[in-house]
């Protein structure tokens, strides 16, 4: 992509508004813009960035064999009266009505719909286990929305929900959720944390958030020094068996968010314990029978009993997550994307556009890496290198190559990891191996 | 895929209250499911399809230079009533109050939102021209919402907005969208009639509709027959005047939906003219300074002039299209997908799970079309032969190939093409050469 035809509306003023980092990078780098309270347009550069995560989602859970579906933003309110929801919600739900005065809402979330198609049309333990996906738009109302897509009412969300035929079943499908999540939030260049959760009124222990640890996060973890040794991706496993003896060895370590943590109940002695900062981007959740219970949501077992479905819940914040990675990966130039989500891998920079020579340099090298299938920003603006270079560090993509008047005469391009900073002056064969290799 | 994981729930009676072919195949193939009047979720098969034809309506916009963005699908009533729209557009506006009591909508078309980023963002000629479209859920309170996809209430479009600095530029911008449509629907195995629409009070010529043919369609098109018989397609252009001058010749031949036809003033001799029934899948318009003069979206022209911008949309029905293609193309047994827009390309078909030399067979065959990237149905499960055919035919992929008893003692398989129902049986290497040649 050309910068001189690319919409890329960055922001030299720091906005006022914005309170934390990654709100102030997104908006300075022109991947997003308000249209109203809590409410974004993705901007063709951060749009670029959101499906990248979204992509790396999808093919983690498809990798699992679980399915994707698209349910509708709208819900009829009769649902969640069935599931006894409706009610209890609160002002987060945004309750609409249409033209013959007929409840709808804007789906916080999708328990209750998922249930019925489920009813629908399961009705035996040889379709399960089943486990259904989508990504899609949520909204929920929230009072004071802020901190950019971090705390957003119009955000992106991946909701799973499984269903199998007993508690055993489900506990296997709650482990591969479990892994996939890990493996998913490792992809990203993160560093994820499961810190067990509240269950509420169905007790048990199979409720984990899942956090990404970040300077600025909004979260205190409390966690035993173990679980940062811990190698938490890369495993293969030969099935559930192996899967849940692995989360069994991750869960037996202590990790506590703050507003699950009790300093005078921790089992893990002060020395081995250690705080960091996360973010909370994904939550795990086995349920039971709480909405097939009322909804009647029934199968048929093995042993010709009807039996309520056991069902689990799995979220993942996606348009949460390009804040929160942001937030996890930055510096006072800017965003420091980690390669698997960047926006583009490259940006070449011409630094004497309108000048012969650097104009074919800096075009070849780009056409080059665009026919090498290498996703390509080229700065051939006439702007100033100063201006340039600041742009495509606020950008943060994972490589920069500048074409100048001097290196053009030696046959030589510089190129510089955005991460470390190190630059390195390489003849444009060696530029181009290197960036097609990465 | 196999069969018996794949979340495909097939319908053996045609449901009561679908009224057209599309609707009555979209439920029995198992790609839709209602959730309340005129709201869908789009079950596995039905979504594939969907993202198949988003994906083609993407790459042939970004081929085109135009740029995707993300608009979000709440709105504030505010743009609206700036460019006088609010009060005046009806009951299909989704009129929405937060819990702040201030008035929102579900977005019906974006005109004023995208009007909005581009005056905060824009302000001189050399940014443009500039195109921006995005591929999002909207949502029209239609009255009686019906048949199915075909006029549903809450449906994916791609809506597209383009900035001219003059109307000259702007009528380039137009015809170029005009013949992006054009190959965008003959990707998809359809065949577009443009027709000229409405431009209301704006006046003009640039406004045209594209409908696709379909014996069950809505309109009633009066064609040129010249037009049927031009190659609508398949040409590249060298420059925008190449492009102004294949739209000039498609458009110099009359063709109208019926709103706009007048049988006492058409020019065409009757022996010339056709008629045809179509489906309207796309419109083009352009509409100069409607919603820039009253937004004040203003630009500097070279001169050093403020001026309004030049403005036009182009609009796609995206999950409309899902529902268009199927009346284009079906028969009694079921939906026949043309290839570029299939869930799968091809179905296998075990005729005697169970049965170890077809079990290793079949799965082999499976196996090997996976490895060589081609989409596949694996339908492994132990339904009789005749059940298994009729779903094959009912979800409509281009491809069958049948592994039976007999085929495998011999070597061979069957296979059939879905469009022209001709079978030929072939050895396993043959056919996995013409399949994976496809």
């Amino acid at each position: 992509m050309r910068l001189s035809s690319f919409f890329l509306p960055t922001l030299k003023e720091t906005p006022a508004e914005a309170q934390i980092v990654s709100h102030r990078l997104m908006l300075r780098a022109g991947m997003i813009k308000q249209t109203a309270a809590g409410i974004y347009a993705w901007l063709p550069l951060g749009l670029r960035v959101l499906r990248r995560i979204e992509t790396i989602v999808r093919e983690e859970h498809n990798r699992f064999g679980f399915q994707e579906l698209l349910m509708p933003t709208i819900q009829s309110a009769d649902l969640w009266r069935e599931s006894g929801r409706y009610d209890g919600y609160g002002k987060e739900m945004l309750r609409i009505k249409d033209r013959h005065e007929r409840d709808l809402l804007y789906g916080p979330t999708n328990e209750e719909m998922i249930t019925d198609i489920f009813r629908t049309h399961v009705k035996s333990y040889r379709q399960l286990p089943l486990t259904l996906y989508h990504i899609q738009w949520k909204f929920r109302d929230e009072i004071r929305p802020r901190f950019g897509v971090m705390r957003g009412r119009e955000f992106l969300m991946k909701d799973a929900y499984s269903f199998d035929v007993d508690y055993l079943d489900a506990r296997a499908t709650y482990n591969r959720f479990f892994v996939c999540y890990l493996s998913t939030f490792r992809r990203m260049g993160l560093t994820p944390i499961p810190v067990r959760a509240e269950t509420g009124p169905i007790g048990g222990d199979l409720s984990h958030e899942f956090h990404i640890l970040a300077d600025t996060g909004e979260s205190e973890l409390f966690v035993d020094r173990r679980l940062l040794d811990l190698d938490l991706t890369g495993r293969a496993f030969a099935d559930d068996d192996e899967i849940g003896a692995f989360v069994k060895e991750v869960t037996d370590i202590y990790a506590a968010a703050d507003e699950m943590h009790r300093a005078d109940q921790c089992p893990v002695p002060p020395d081995d314990l250690v705080t960091r900062r996360g973010i909370e981007v994904g939550h795990i959740f086995h349920f039971g029978a709480k909405y097939s219970q009322p909804m009647g949501a029934r199968i048929t077992d093995p042993e010709g009993h009807e039996r309520e479905v056991q069902m689990g819940s799995y979220g993942i914040g996606v348009s949460r997550l390009v804040g929160g990675i942001i937030e996890a990966s930055h510096d006072d130039a800017g965003i420091v994307w980690p390669g698997s989500v960047a926006p583009f891998q490259v940006g070449v920079i011409n630094l004497k556009a309108g000048d012969a020579a650097c104009d074919a340099a800096a075009g070849d090298f780009y056409a080059k890496l665009r026919a090498a299938g290498v996703e390509t920003l080229y700065d051939d603006t006439d702007e100033r290198a100063g201006a340039k270079f600041a742009t495509m560090d606020l950008i943060g993509l994972p490589w920069q190559v500048t074409v100048g008047p001097r290196g053009v005469k030696a046959g030589t391009v510089e190129v510089k990891d955005r991460a470390s900073g190190e630059r390195e002056e390489l003849s444009i064969d060696a530029a181009l191996a290197k960036l097609t290799a990465a």
